[in-house]
C-alpha cells in the first residue's frame, strides 16, 4: 500500500508515526494531509524504515540540495564529498542530477550512502543513454524514457521530477507569445527537442497514467517539473507559467485520485513582489499540493552570491506557504558547485526556511529564536554557540576573535549593551 | 545654505544636481524630496564636492557598510582596509563606530580616505573621552555630549546617529512593559545609563534644538537612532519600539521646521511578516522621513549567516519602501568584522537592494536584469560577468572550472538549455 492509500484506511504507517513526532503533530494530522494531498512523505517504498521526512502544510519548510556530475567534471568521489557536505549542512532530502560519467553508478552510490530521500531527473539519462547508444538523444523512445524511470525507481529512488506539463500546446503558446529566457530548464527543453523532432506530444503528459502506475508500485512520489519555469524576471508569472501550471493542477489530482504522492515544482527567476502571489497560485490550482521552489532568485543580476537572492524569494516563498526549497549555490549561472558551495548554499536556504517557519508558526521554529536570544541576554556563550543554525562556524568565528572578556566579544566589548542594561536595569526589575 | 534651504528656494545645488543625474530623476524631483523631508543628500558643508548621494523615495535604495575599532581590535590599518573592501564591494556611505584606540586619529583617516558620505555615532566617543578623562562613562556632562558631537560636525562628518527618543518616558514604559532583550542598542545603553545614574533627561531629546542649531551650521544629516530597537523577534513591533518612533515623529517634523536634513533609523531583528508593517509604520509616523534599517534580521538564530538573514529582511523592507540598508556581516553576534566580512556583508546587502530597486521601479533597476537575461540567453559571456554584481567574483567562479565548450559552463555542459532550446526554437520564431 501507498503511504496515502494507508492514510485512506487511517492505518499509522512507521512513516507516519515518524513525521508526527519530527514534526510535533498528531498522527492524525499527518494523515489529514497524505489524504487531502497537501503532505506527501517520499520515501520509496523498497526504502521504508530508512528515513521518513514529511513535506506540505504545516510541517517545517524543507531543503533540498542539487548534486550530481556534469559532461564537464566527472567524479563519483566529489559527488560523494558533496553528498556529505550537503547532509552535514542539514540537507533534507539531496537530489542527484548527475549528467556526466557513470551516472547510474553514481546513483546507487548516493542512494547507499543517503540516509534522506532520493531525487532524480530521470529523463537526463534517458537522453543520455540514447546518446551513448549512439542515437541521437531525440531518437530515445517512448519506452525507454519509461524504462529509465522504472529502473530509478527500482533502484529506490524516492522522488523524481517529471516534466509533465511541457505539452505540445504549450510550445504553441511559446511560440506565439514569446518570453526573454525561452526554457531554462533542463528536463523542459530535452522534452522540447524531443517533441520538436518527434512531432509527437510529451510521452509523459500522454502516457501519464503509464508514470502513475509505475509511481504507485514503489509508493515513489511525483515532482511535477516546471519545464516553462521563468529564467529571468521578465519572464516570471507569464502565460506560459501559469498555463503550465493550469496543467499541473489537473496533473495533481489525478495523481490523488490514483493514489500517487505528487508535489508541484516552482520558480525560478521571480521579483519579490510576485513571489507570495505564485505561491498562492500554486496553492489554489494544485489543490493544496506540496509547492517545491527553485529559489526563487529575486534578481538575474546576482551571479557568484544566487544563495543570497535565492535565500531572500525562498523566505517569502515559505513565509507564503512554499513547503520545500531547492536551495541555490554560489556558483549558479557559472559553474557545477563545489563541496564548499553545497555547504553555503544549503544553510543560506535553511536561513530562509526557518525564516518561513516563523511566520507559519511551524511548531517550535520561533521557541528556538527565543532561547537564542534568552541567551544571548544572559551573555551565555556556550549555550549562544549550541543554539546556532551553525554550531561549527559560529564557534569557528567566535575563537577566531578573543575578547578580553570572555563573557563578551569583540564586536563592543567592554561596550557591550546587553552588559550595561543588565547592570541598570537588573536589579530594578 | 542647507540643501533643504537651497530647496525651498528652488536653487538646484551642484549636490542635487549630481543626485538627479545618478539617479536618472530631474533636479526637480530631487528639489520636490529634500523640501518634503522624503529624501536627504548627506554632505557636511565642509565635504561639499566630494561626494554627492541622495537617500529617500523615488531613489535607489542605498547600502551603509560599519566599520571601526573596538577596545578589543584596534588598528588603523585594518579599519582603513575595511573601509576599502567596503568601498571597493559598493557600499554607498560608510559609518566609523570606532570604540578602541585612537578614535579621533581613525575617523580622521577614513574621512580622508572616503569618497563616500561618512557617519558617526558621537555618543561613543564622549562617553570613551569621559573614561579616559579619569571619571565614569556617566559621568561625562551634557555639554561634553554636545562638543562632541561638533567635533565631530567640524571634522566633516556627513550623518550622525543621535538616539533622541530614549526618554525617561520610555525607560517607565520598558520597566512596567518588559522584553526579551531589553536595550541592544550600544548609544541606546550608553544614553539609558547616563539617564539611570544622573536621573535626568536624555540631553539629546531635552537639547534637541541645540543639536538642530550644530546640524544645520554644518547642514549635517541627522539620523535618529532607534536606542529601542527590537533586540529579538520576540521584541519586535512592541510597545517600546513603536512609542520610540513616535517620539522620533515629532523630532522629524522639528528638524524639517528648522531646515535640517533628517533620516531615522529601524530595525534590527523582525519576523518576516512584520517588515512590511515596521516600513509602512515610519512612512507614516515619520512624515515620509527616509528609514534607515540595521538589516532586519529575520531570524535570531543565524549567527556566522546573519548577512544571509538580513539580506533576506533588507530586501523586504526595501521592496517595501525602506531607503537605506545597514548592512549585516557574517560575525555579527560574534566578533567584530574582519576584511572579507565587510565584503561579504556589502554584497549581501547589495543584492538585497536591488532586489527592492525592481520592486520600487527605481530607473534602471529592472533594466539591468534584463540585460543579463539577455546575454545569457545569447550565452555572451563576456557581458554576463560584467553585468554580474560584483564581476571579479563572478569572473573568478567561472575561470575556476572551464567548460570544454567555452559557449557553456560547467553546470549543464552539453546538456545546456539555452543551447537546445535555441537550437529549436530559433529558426522558428
Amino acid at each position: 500500500m501507498t503511504q496515502i492509500e494507508s492514510a485512506r484506511q487511517g492505518e499509522v504507517t512507521d512513516e507516519i508515526r515518524a513525521v508526527a513526532e519530527k514534526e510535533k503533530r498528531s498522527p492524525e494530522f499527518i494523515i489529514d494531509g497524505l489524504r487531502s494531498g497537501t503532505i506527501v512523505i517520499p520515501v520509496n517504498s523498497l526504502r521504508r524504515g530508512r528515513h521518513a521526512i514529511g513535506i506540505g502544510s504545516g510541517l517545517a519548510t524543507k531543503v533540498n540540495a542539487n548534486i550530481g556530475s556534469s559532461s564537464d567534471q566527472i567524479s563519483l568521489e566529489t559527488e560523494l564529498e558533496k553528498l556529505m557536505a550537503a547532509l552535514d549542512a542539514g540537507a533534507d532530502t539531496v537530489m542527484d542530477l548527475s549528467t556526466g560519467g557513470d551516472i547510474e553508478a553514481i546513483r546507487r552510490a548516493v542512494l547507499e550512502a543517503a540516509a534522506v530521500p532520493v531525487g532524480t531527473v530521470p529523463i537526463y539519462e534517458a537522453a543520455i543513454r540514447a546518446v551513448k547508444a549512439g542515437k541521437g538523444m531525440v531518437e530515445m523512445t517512448e519506452d525507454e524514457i519509461f524504462q529509465t524511470i522504472e529502473d530509478h525507481l527500482k533502484s529506490g529512488i524516492d522522488f523524481v521530477t517529471v516534466h509533465c506539463g511541457v505539452t505540445r500546446a504549450a510550445i504553441a503558446k511559446l511560440r506565439e507569445c514569446g518570453r526573454l529566457t525561452d526554457v531554462v530548464s533542463r528536463g523542459g527543453s530535452f522534452t522540447l527537442e524531443w517533441m520538436y523532432y518527434n512531432d509527437k506530444e510529451n510521452p509523459l503528459y500522454a502516457g501519464y497514467d503509464r508514470l502513475l502506475e509505475m509511481a504507485r508500485e514503489y509508493d515513489a512520489t511525483l515532482s511535477l517539473g516546471d519545464g516553462l519555469r521563468p529564467g529571468s524576471l521578465a519572464d516570471a508569472t507569464d502565460l506560459l507559467q501559469v498555463s503550465e501550471m493550469v496543467v499541473l493542477g489537473e496533473l495533481v489530482k489525478r495523481a490523488n485520485r490514483a493514489g500517487v504522492q505528487v508535489m508541484v515544482e516552482g520558480p525560478g527567476h521571480v521579483p519579490l513582489n510576485e513571489v507570495e502571489a505564485n505561491v498562492v497560485l500554486e496553492k489554489k490550482v494544485c489543490f493544496g499540493a506540496p509547492f517545491y521552489v527553485l529559489g526563487p532568485l529575486v534578481t538575474d543580476i546576482s551571479a557568484g552570491y544566487d544563495h543570497i537572492a535565492g535565500a531572500i524569494g525562498g523566505a517569502v516563498a515559505a513565509a507564503a506557504g512554499a513547503d520545500f526549497l531547492c536551495y541555490v549555490t554560489p556558483s549558479e549561472h557559472l559553474r557545477l558547485p563545489t563541496t564548499e558551495d553545497v555547504r553555503e548554499g544549503v544553510v543560506a536556504t535553511r536561513v530562509a526556511a526557518h525564516a518561513g517557519d516563523i511566520v507559519k508558526r511551524v511548531p517550535g521554529a520561533y521557541e528556538w529564536d527565543v532561547a537564542m536570544s534568552d541567551a544571548r541576554k544572559n551573555l551565555d556563550w556556550d549555550r549562544m554557540l549550541e543554539l546556532a543554525l551553525d554550531p561549527r562556524r559560529a564557534k569557528k568565528l567566535r575563537d577566531s576573535s578573543k575578547p578580553q572578556d570572555t563573557t563578551l566579544c569583540t564586536m563592543c566589548g567592554e561596550y557591550c549593551a546587553m552588559k550595561k542594561v543588565k547592570g541598570v536595569l537588573g536589579d530594578k526589575k
